[in-house]
């Protein structure tokens, strides 16, 4: 048995897929949203796919508790306001993992575009703004949320993990591998994430161009399990 | 028979593995370096390692004016100088692949970090530069030197290129192709450089935590070749 793993933001369309997928691979998932009903809708979904899942649907603070290390899915623009409100929430000793993109389509402007962050990065921003004890891990931007949510597409890809600490980077990379096709790859210390943050719009303007829906592999890195 | 490609700054690490692939392939190349000696020197290596190949060594000013893609290799720190010199060498119609990286190590900073560019990237500072009528695309950031420069290695990774007009990117895409193992992917208008010119310091922070020579994969295009 394994915690269950809280996503805030779940309903949208990152978040979703992730449910969606660890639920499919049995592992328990606590589905977030700032409405409690958006959630339970969101978390039926998931069963009306997955029949033996795993899955509730509670409010984001509810939700953020149920797990040790809480991923968190919203946009740019609401990220900020997700923080604020999970202060009171998180609890020293847990992982949060971000994956906002500060694509300048929060305000706007082009998706193949982005916004200068303050601290760097959405992530830093994340981590200024986390409880004392919370540890903020950047993952995930460079998968695809439609190819995600949509079982019957296979997955070939990697996700550049990014952190202060390998010990807790290997934590994140252990759910993320438990989706089969996703490899986590260690891009480094956690203000890395101002890089792996780019890659959205960079692969959006190629998605343009070619009408897919692209990923990244890292090519060149030994065989061995870095993370073991 | 095709025109030769002159490689300003060839007698570094990226360019010379350049000179040395496509010598491999019968292409002609022109190694162009601030000091006409090493140049000279620079050829010499190329012939010693790929026999029959079509190489010359000139300063870089001379080598400019050999081919219609000049490919510009240099260390941020010599980028800017570099244009300065090759403002009345630089005819109207040529293309210039800029291959810059602005990283930090430019100043003494790390080699994970990158430097701000007032034109956003240091392929838009090229442009800025370049004489009226020179088009600038920007490319091969993520390709290893010593990877490229050892003739032992297979390569198996992809090529950014961007730039404002997809014609001339097929241009320069068809050159990059001429390298076993690369492929050119069309990462949209010249301002993407600012990300794809990321791509180095992101590999490098890779690099050392796998002790690898990485490169980058788009996964998820479809078959077609996009150039043609």
């Amino acid at each position: 048995m394994t915690d269950p793993v809280p996503i805030i933001g779940g309903t949208g369309a990152l978040g979703y897929g992730l449910a969606l997928r660890w639920a499919r691979e049995g592992m328990a998932v606590v589905i977030g949203s700032r409405k409690a009903e958006r959630a339970v809708e969101a978390a039926q979904r998931v069963r009306d796919a997955v029949p033996d899942a795993s899955v509730e649907g509670l409010p984001n603070g509810e939700a953020a508790r149920r797990g040790p290390i809480v991923f968190v899915c919203v946009p740019f623009r609401a990220q900020s306001e997700t923080y604020n409100n999970l202060r009171d929430v998180l609890a020293a000793g847990q992982l949060v993992v971000d994956c906002t993109v500060p694509i300048a389509a929060a305000v706007s402007g082009k998706a193949t575009r982005s916004l200068g962050v303050w601290q760097g990065s959405a992530a830093q921003q994340a981590q200024e703004m986390a409880p004392d004890g919370v540890t903020v891990i950047a993952a995930l931007h460079s998968v695809s949320a439609p190819v995600l949510a949509d079982l019957e597409r296979e997955l070939d890809e990697d996700v550049l993990v990014c952190g202060d600490r390998k010990a807790d980077k290997a934590r994140v990379a252990e759910l993320v591998e438990r989706i089969p096709g996703l490899r986590a790859v260690n891009a480094g210390a956690l203000e890395m994430a101002r890089i792996a943050e780019q890659l959205t719009p960079l692969l959006i303007s190629i998605n343009v161009r070619y009408k897919a829906h692209a990923g990244v592999r890292i090519t060149g890195l030994p065989n061995a399990d870095h993370w073991r």
